[in-house]
């Protein structure tokens, strides 16, 4: 999992607005995809020159302008100028530390979240940084990386019945939104899979190895929780917009995004509750388990004291000790025994101890 | 108990407003059910043709369109489409999986809720959805299975002098969530006794299968309260709706409601509270009893230690031991023991152990 | 203590705003009581017919009708249609498991709360459900048995100078839900003093048969919060009403009643932390103990088990074990244990195990 | 310290503003003492009579009326009856069990906080209630006993250069609440010092006594917090009015006042968090402790148990025992006993188990 | 780290507004510094005269004044009277245990928040306290000691290209705290990285070294917590200020402060919530090896129970014993020995205790 906080040792002291990329390199080499369509025509570009965007950007067809991979500061800083974008907004962008939030600005609206994915191998979740900038006639968006989340949405792209295909950039915007959306909704699901199999797996029988993994489930939910948690105030931030870049019709389909958004973090929150509970119930379990076997051992333990404390009466060496020489002595001593045993079995099945 | 995340991977990358049922059959064919009634008379249909519903929507008798089994989207687009409903309200009915919320639309008001049932032979908990489409001459209600919670209000629907006779669609609405929240107290309460009969037994004597039990009510009063407790915002959205489809003597029966969801949703937190009052109980209890065991046992065998010592050292061969040859020794030896055991016994008593 | 939620399950299915009595009948027959008076002459009748409340209802005297046993919902009924009562206020009155609420109608104001009191012979709370309606010339009260809380009021309203006789019915409202207010700081003092006796006792040697009380007292402060609690939010409303029933001056006297409600509720929280500190603490002090006596028997035991081992091996019948020859060897060997016992004391010593 | 709830059953029943004193007599005899001034001279008066107190309300000079002792409900009523107070607000001055509130009237403002005090002999914080009326031109002060908490303020009154002198009655109560706010932080440090050396004495060696004085200390705490907390809303409330009794220069002072009244509340918190952090540490040390000493002695008398069990064996008196006779049985025994022991502490090195 | 309420014993008592230093002296002597600019030409004065000070307050250049020491009152009283400042305000700055906060005045705006340091040798978190004075043409600072936090700033501000250099002195005061706020995020980076490893530490062998380490970076993250949360408060009264003396473009840059002080104080707190889940799980680690350590090893003792009681029972001296002279006794004894010893063990692998 992604650490908390990034290393941003370099960034410190430098003047406010300078750019300086805060995160990992996820993607070797920047790559920018331009897709122009109206509802007619569509066409790809790949890897534009500036010249190129200042068209995109006065086209009156929309364009959304996609750059993967944003560890190389030049490019950002670029586009920033063709689009006039305020610097500390690209140094939003190259933060990859930054929390979701959504900003105005006259000309265009700015919005920052994380797409989540698998690491196709450990299954492990990571997360990728999404900004959006939201222009009349273009779209701008910046990620870590080449991932396949938009991929849905770039196919329908493609077919010219697609709602998309007739509306501006504002529903593109929450086309993608929602895509990554459904991308939370499908991890939280595995995750709780996960989480509901170890609840099973602790009732049938719960050793170590399950509060490892609980631990290791808290900090993902966690992190899932500090994820997806504050997209909510930037949907809401988009959905009370006054610009009017963002069309009317649009407004209920960003409501929907809202309930998925909700729906989201309540189910991280409920299996966060259930984690919980389930570290609880494991403690419960264990602690059970540790009383019912001391409970039983040590009155085990219990009944033979006396018992050996007899034994070892009659091994002691006393020449004058009297009772040695009767000759019922041994059976009469295996009687006083079980009679002493059973008394204090007796006993303690009264105290209701066994 | 039904589980958190319903699996929606199927829908996952569709276009928003896709129609695509996410959840379980319930029943095996969608039935149609009209109720058409004025103040002089009522009739039922069955099963009726679009162009039926097309003439139901248009009369001015109230008429109670309730669908019963939601699976098939087919059924549900073309109610849609006669009804001119907004794509992304039949998605919301489909999708069993919604939270409960009311939305004002222009023509017509939308509400979702959770219906609680029991299953007859388990008596476990189970809950089913249910959508209300509110319009002007019109009910219509979606719900996943033909459940009986209506009945009451069905009955009292074919006695003329009945008060939903005698007003509109708005009030019906009413009369039906009235049906479901009282069902809702009726669950609580078969639920609370339930915990009230735990709580006697774990005092009588708390053993491990009460813990198991604990936390199987603490994962259903989760359910329920994840069930009721949003109802209450729907019922606050309804009763302050500025909508001309609500009639003004209706709400003040609104306001009841509120009070009844309000009253239900305290008796969850209520149980909630008491189960976990009831986990605490149940382990101080078992540490207690354990503590008490442990505490009576220990001090029993340290009283034996000594005494199993000085058998053990009267039992050892040394050629030159001279107690052995006493003629008292064996009774001192008796005597000394008892002293050692009445000592220790009494140092304990004076320190409170005993 | 009452039941947390009341059976009502005959009330489900009825319409709304049938009348059922929801609780347990507490008095044998539904008696009413008149009090008429005005500054000049005050006037007692007893069962009024329907007839005379009609007067009351017209008269220009301040008429206190006070209603005593609801049980019987065809007096409640009644009463409802001489004065204009709503049937959604009749069937609150007549449900005993109502929470305190505050309600304005057009002619008249409607509040509900509790009245506590003790069971003589067990000092057990129990709680009567108290409803008022004030009107301009009239109170109408409704309680579930005749308990003597008003008798300091009802004997000040015979006294031609006090204040009440020269106040309207808001003010009659007023005295009445502050003798209430002050018999709930009667309870919870003599609650208070048994939970700081509690505490002393807890101080003093804590036992189980204090956690059982712990218990009990936690339920029975719950109740108390649930039952006092919500009574402020009703004085507020009460306080802040615009309906010109309630005189100006009477204003400021409502507000000493929020002060006493909120003082109420502060002690009752405060009682409640000290009940799970008190837990706290007696948990702190068993564990305590209990940690000193397995800490120093467990080094009891420790040190003599090498004793015994070294009894042990020279209680052996080795043909060949020289030192049971030796002349000293008994002394030695008591040298011996000796040295090794002081060695391990002085070891738990220096460890601060002891 | 104080109980939390004083006993008023003596109060209860009577009429609403019936002055009775409810609290403990901290002073003899009530005595009022009246100082007189304006920027050129000041004046002391003892005792004065009610005609006196007449001329103070109508001159123009500002009189600080100091009451000591409010036992005498007779005083109070008098001066009540002068100065046209409230009788709802004189039963406020008399009821020491009052919480701190704000209250504005038409011709003065009514304030209530707490005086904290220290016991000189045993350290123990004690509290005072203390109520002012701040009219036009006098200030009314009311005490339960003759505390020297305003020895600052009064001395800086007898010099004509300092500021209270040149102001009217509102900075002068400004001035009061400053001094015990001051006192309230002085409390507070004292108290924190303790806290602070209490962890010391934890960290370097836990027992039981210091888990005593945690609970003193929570306990106390808790008592603070009640106290200080609510003054911030009297305040704010002092400071927002819109009464014209109040200059706009004194306002920046009741500002700082706020200030302090909050870094206070913070500072109580502080403690409060740190005490539950000790408790918590005292928890996880004993626990650590008896966690270790468990450990080690378990596993110490688990290596004695086989030796002395082979021990036992070879004390058995079978006749045919054949290794009894061998000539090397002793020293091979011991040699056995040595790799036992050597093998088990292998095994639990390696498990970490030590 | 710093003590949680700073001595202030001295002060208590003084008059409101009295100039007392409270807190520890850090530095020898007091010294101001004057950089004075505009964007073509810069002037750094040292320890100006009070007329020196005059003229920096009418020049039309900004004048950044510097003060390092502020336990000289004198000084600082001297300066007020200068820029006239309020008493109070002065009072806040010689107080270094002032709490964040931002105050508007007619001519000037005042914030007070601490710097955090670390002590070289020792990585100890330190803290001092900075307190600005933001006029029309001059910036008054004020700091307890002369930290290299601001070498940055002054570096920039020496470059004539820098933004500072052409704005006013709402921008400098920005970036004043802008540096503070990267340091802030340096320290809980560097802290981060420590409960980081600490987990790592915790997970692959828990001991009570941790233990100790894990309630010393709580009080350190309390620390943290209360110096950085207060900030945001701060930062927000500064940016919604409506003063003509911050300047339009400034504000979105303060914007982009709040969000690095949100940054902060998140990552503060979800260390917080590391850390409690570490003491959580170093507390499930110590049990759970506690519990399998007791389990295994009681189990053990209770094997060999009866076996060395069934030793003692054949090492007894009766004279009649006859399985003592059996002739194959002692295997036999062996073979029984080994029988209980396995069906016990089975016993315990059946109830899964092993």
């Amino acid at each position: 999992m992604a650490r908390f906080l990034k290393k941003r040792t370099e960034e410190l002291g430098k003047a406010p607005g300078s750019l300086v990329f805060v995160g990992e390199k996820k993607i070797e080499k920047t790559q920018i995809e331009v897709i122009q369509f109206n509802s007619e025509q569509i066409e790809v570009h790949k890897d534009p020159t500036m010249a190129d965007l200042e068209n995109f950007k006065s086209s009156s067809d929309i364009s959304w302008i996609r750059v993967s991979g944003i560890h190389d500061t030049e490019v950002v800083r670029k586009i920033g100028e063709v689009f006039d974008l305020h610097i500390l907004l690209l140094e939003d962008i190259s933060n990859t530390d930054q929390r979701p939030k959504y900003e105005e600005f006259d000309h265009h609206l700015f919005l920052v979240l994380k797409i989540l994915g698998e690491r196709t191998e450990t299954q492990e979740v990571i997360s990728e940084q999404f900004s959006l900038v939201v222009g009349k006639e273009y779209l701008i968006t910046f990620q870590e990386a080449h991932t396949d989340v938009f991929k849905g949405v770039r196919d329908r792209l493609l077919r010219p019945t697609t709602k998309i295909r007739h509306r501006k950039s504002d529903y593109l915007a929450y086309a993608l939104m929602d895509a990554i959306a459904d991308r939370y909704i499908l991890i939280i699901e595995r995750f709780g899979e996960q989480v509901e199999s170890l609840e099973q797996a602790l009732i049938a029988n719960a050793n170590s190895s399950h509060l490892a993994k609980l631990y290791e489930y808290k900090r993902e939910i966690n992190f899932l929780r500090k994820t997806i948690r504050p997209v909510r105030e930037l949907v809401i931030g988009y959905k009370n917009s006054e610009s009017d870049l963002i069309a009317d019709p649009t407004i209920s389909y960003i409501k929907d995004l809202e309930d998925h958004i909700v729906h989201a973090t309540e189910a991280v929150e409920t299996y966060q509750v259930m984690l919980n509970e389930q570290l609880n119930l494991y403690q419960s379990i264990t602690n059970n388990r540790l009383n019912d076997i001391l409970r039983v051992l040590t009155i085990f333990s219990v009944v033979f004291i006396p018992l050996t404390f007899l034994a070892g009466i009659y091994g002691m060496n006393f020449k004058y000790l009297p009772e040695l020489n009767y000759r019922y002595a041994y059976p009469m001593f295996w009687v006083t025994l079980i009679l002493i045993a059973a008394l204090m079995m007796g006993y303690f099945k009264r105290k209701k101890w066994l």
